[in-house]
């Protein structure tokens, strides 16, 4: 069961559009809001673009403890550190446990309002505590931009979505590669490049590149069609 | 050396802004703009918030080979299989070659137009590719979006920063939780909870509970102090 997002008290309708945003690009759409400043607003439809069903199943309540009240684990993420918190883990460090735990039942994952995050009751509503490490110099993720990390977190860990489709290339084979060595040192020796007496390695160098770059079919065509174009006389348009 | 962001034709000044913020918050200040429809403006100061220095000392380039010169691997994002295309790495393979090669020279991370992306011509200008694993029916990640996920996956790949501190908590001793455990079972007994004939393996389940736990000493000593109050006889008051 997919995490639900739980934002508290959020300030900006902008930020709870982009959060829904955040979420469906990651493949989460269960959205609560606890007491926003303004229900969805026009703003928050712009920034929620392709991701207005999110926002408008998105469903809100006077308190995070009715917010939760389905829920079995929820986790408060905090920017600092409190006395008297539970021990804080790094989102990438927390992922594989939360993941284990939304197999059982309804994961909650909390934000807090945009200047002052999850108050101290806020946190003693959670189960567990996760931050997003970040620069100590200056670590305020945007609103949304926090939900976009923890949902792309937990959406990479789980190894949700395939990789994009790979460009199909058909590798060059051994033999053709080889002929195509052949090929360049034939035409590297009758222009004077290549003195087989002294062949400074210059062949093991040019196998090394080529052997680094894993040619494609297409491409030793093209290489040798290159090739022998410079090994016609230069002399014919003479 | 960190790696520098390219905002390549971004139409938003916003979005710039709000980049320039996600790259400050993991530690990245290197931001260049090709062709911005707007040069950063008001829109963009709000957006960055806390990272206007990043957002000031952005440089903005007329095209993408000049803002990638000084450059030695430029990994263009995309959200697409393109049929020319090199092949694309999900982004958490490729962050640790990424950060292999950040230690040899400037690398980049390339960002398209909002709208439409990289071109082909300017994916022809990148050595590599990435994409961001995301929803099939739903990927497309606000521009600003993408950049945080990905300067928080190279940064936290890498280790840059530091969990946050823990908080200070003194763990009971065994011989503490010990004790507790007789009061717990003194206490069962007195009540009439526990029938010491038919324990019915309460105290094994008790103790299961509090291992999970894992007791600090001031809990231990609230859990006692409890226990002692329930032990006093109730018609005190009479």
């Amino acid at each position: 069961m997919r995490p639900c997002i739980v934002l508290s008290r959020p300030s900006h309708p902008g930020n709870i559009g982009a959060a829904a945003r955040a979420m469906k690009t990651m493949g989460f759409a269960d959205l609560r809001l606890v007491a926003p400043k303004s229900v969805p607003a026009p703003e928050a439809v712009a920034m929620a673009s392709g991701a207005v069903d999110v926002l408008e199943a998105a469903r809100v309540f006077g308190t995070l403890e009715a917010a939760l009240a389905d829920v079995v684990h929820a986790v408060g993420f905090s920017a600092r550190s409190r006395d008297l918190s539970h021990p804080v883990q790094a989102l990438r460090e927390a992922a594989p446990a939360l993941l284990a735990r939304a197999q059982a039942g309804r994961v909650a994952l909390v934000f807090g309002n945009e200047t002052f995050g999850l108050s101290n009751e806020e946190l003693a509503r959670c189960q567990g505590f996760v931050n997003i490490p970040s620069n100590p110099a200056y670590g305020s993720l945007n609103l949304a931009a926090a939900v976009q990390v923890a949902c792309y977190e937990l959406a990479t860990s789980s190894g949700d979505f395939a990789p994009l489709a790979q460009p199909e290339h058909e590798a060059a084979t051994v033999e053709e590669i080889e002929a195509m060595h052949q090929h360049f040192e034939r035409a590297m020796v009758a222009s004077g490049f290549l003195d087989p007496a002294q062949p400074k390695r210059l062949m093991e160098r040019m196998r090394r590149l080529f052997a680094r770059a894993g040619l494609e079919r297409s491409e030793v065509q093209f290489l040798r069609g290159m090739l022998a174009a410079f090994e016609k006389p230069k002399d014919r348009n003479k």
